[in-house]
């Protein structure tokens, strides 16, 4: 963390590292990120332990070491899935899978991310999968963060779109009042994660892999020191994690419309 | 926290508090806890919000407040259960109930705890439930703990017996390595707390209210400075809580052979 990087500059500001000149605004989004989660796979070497990311980002990423597998370009890879989702996706690929329990070291893991700040510091979880996430990147040597433009921010929640809390199902109004309460300065709005009934039936709270429920907090304002905030919201005993992931990204990978941009965080 | 107290001398050194000799001498465990219990609904006054307790100790507090409300001692009542198992006793005894999302701020609770150090610092939930009373007990004005003279340690953990730590089931093992990890200088050995499989059937792991599994801290020597400890385990993303509760207990009920004692924690 705390290196002087701006995103919103950073090609003009760092020339070395544009490795995919001419620009590339004629792409869409999707294929943005297929380029970045490319460029990320060209770090996994075989014999190496993989981080499965969770997402539509990190899941071309899953796709591209399939193929490397599936060409001997790469070999003895085992790769540990973020969620139930990926686990799906990399056995119907013939990816061979394992989790930390076997593995407790990852050498490597690749996922998208929701935000990515100046320091690196991201949001992750939308998708719902953050617990699994954080405790296998937060294992890993590495962790290569893979993205489009449209992620960069200058402050977590920033984009205007929520930091999402894993809470038990206990009581959960009980714990979004409180994380509602302890972001008021910043303007914060929290939410109860629903999912649409089937069928038009009512709504319901969306669970995630592990069984719980999901605050999402809306940030007017930059909330300031995120360690801090890290620790107070943990120490309310309701909330399993979040999905301010500080100080992990190790590598971020980001595909624009100018180019494919690759920043070290200790770089 | 951080008053001078210590609980070994405490009668002697408080006579003050002291308030029923003669010697109980001659009581078992079970009647000690009995008396802590009814000392502390003496706190309790019609119209409260109170959280009630889980385990051998604070199901005489339940009981009690059972018969003072049918004795129209007490009225307008309303508990709050810190577990399924004591909701199903006050639902028995026709205590009304509700829970934190109604009731977000709890007048008064009263528990028992599986260790009390000497600034009134607790490990909970060797009986599973840890969780819902941290959340219940964190959101109390007063909380009060009910021991009898047994569960009184020089520090966290003193007594040879677990400090508890609510886990995701995922990958719950490297979960564990970790916390083991982070108690090694502390003679630290972590273990998933199993429970007998019913007809001779294999052991699992014992299951929260949650959900979740629970693993066991067994510490040889003192681990020091318990906030930092508590910041260190809630920010492995596979815990969901743990057992030490930490500047809660606002008053302590103690009842030993040479009588009770109540000790204030600002007192």
């Amino acid at each position: 963390m705390g290196s002087a990087f701006d995103p919103f500059v950073m090609v003009t500001e760092e020339p070395a590292v544009v490795n995919s000149p001419p620009p590339l605004s004629n792409l869409t989004q999707e294929e943005l990120k297929k380029i970045a989660a490319y460029k990320a796979v060209e770090f996994v070497e075989s014999g190496m332990v993989i981080g499965l990311g969770t997402g539509s980002t990190a899941k071309h990423a899953v796709a591209r070491i399939s193929e490397l597998l599936q060409e001997g370009k790469l070999k003895d890879i085992i790769g540990i899935p973020t969620s139930t989702t990926t686990h799906e996706q990399a056995v119907s690929l013939g990816i061979p899978l394992s989790d930390l329990d076997s593995h407790p070291v990852v050498d490597l893991s690749i996922d998208g991310a929701d935000e990515v700040d100046p320091a690196l510091n991201l949001v992750k979880g939308r998708g719902g999968s953050l617990l699994r996430e954080k405790m296998i990147e937060g294992a890993s040597k590495k962790f290569v963060v893979i993205v489009d433009e449209s992620k960069l921010v200058k402050y977590i929640g920033g984009s205007g779109l929520a930091v999402p809390v894993e809470v038990v199902p206990f009581c959960c109004d009980f714990t979004r009042g409180k994380l509602e309460e302890l972001f008021r300065e910043a303007g914060c709005v929290a939410k109860l994660r629903m999912k649409i009934g089937s069928n038009g039936g009512d709504a319901t709270p969306a669970v995630t892999d592990n069984g719980n429920y999901v605050v999402d907090l809306y940030l007017e304002r930059d909330i300031g020191d995120l360690e801090a905030a890290s620790e107070k919201i943990l120490r309310f005993p309701g909330v399993v994690e979040h999905g301010m992931f500080l100080g992990m990204a190790t590598t971020l990978i980001v595909a624009g419309k100018f180019g494919v941009t690759v920043k070290d965080r200790f770089g």
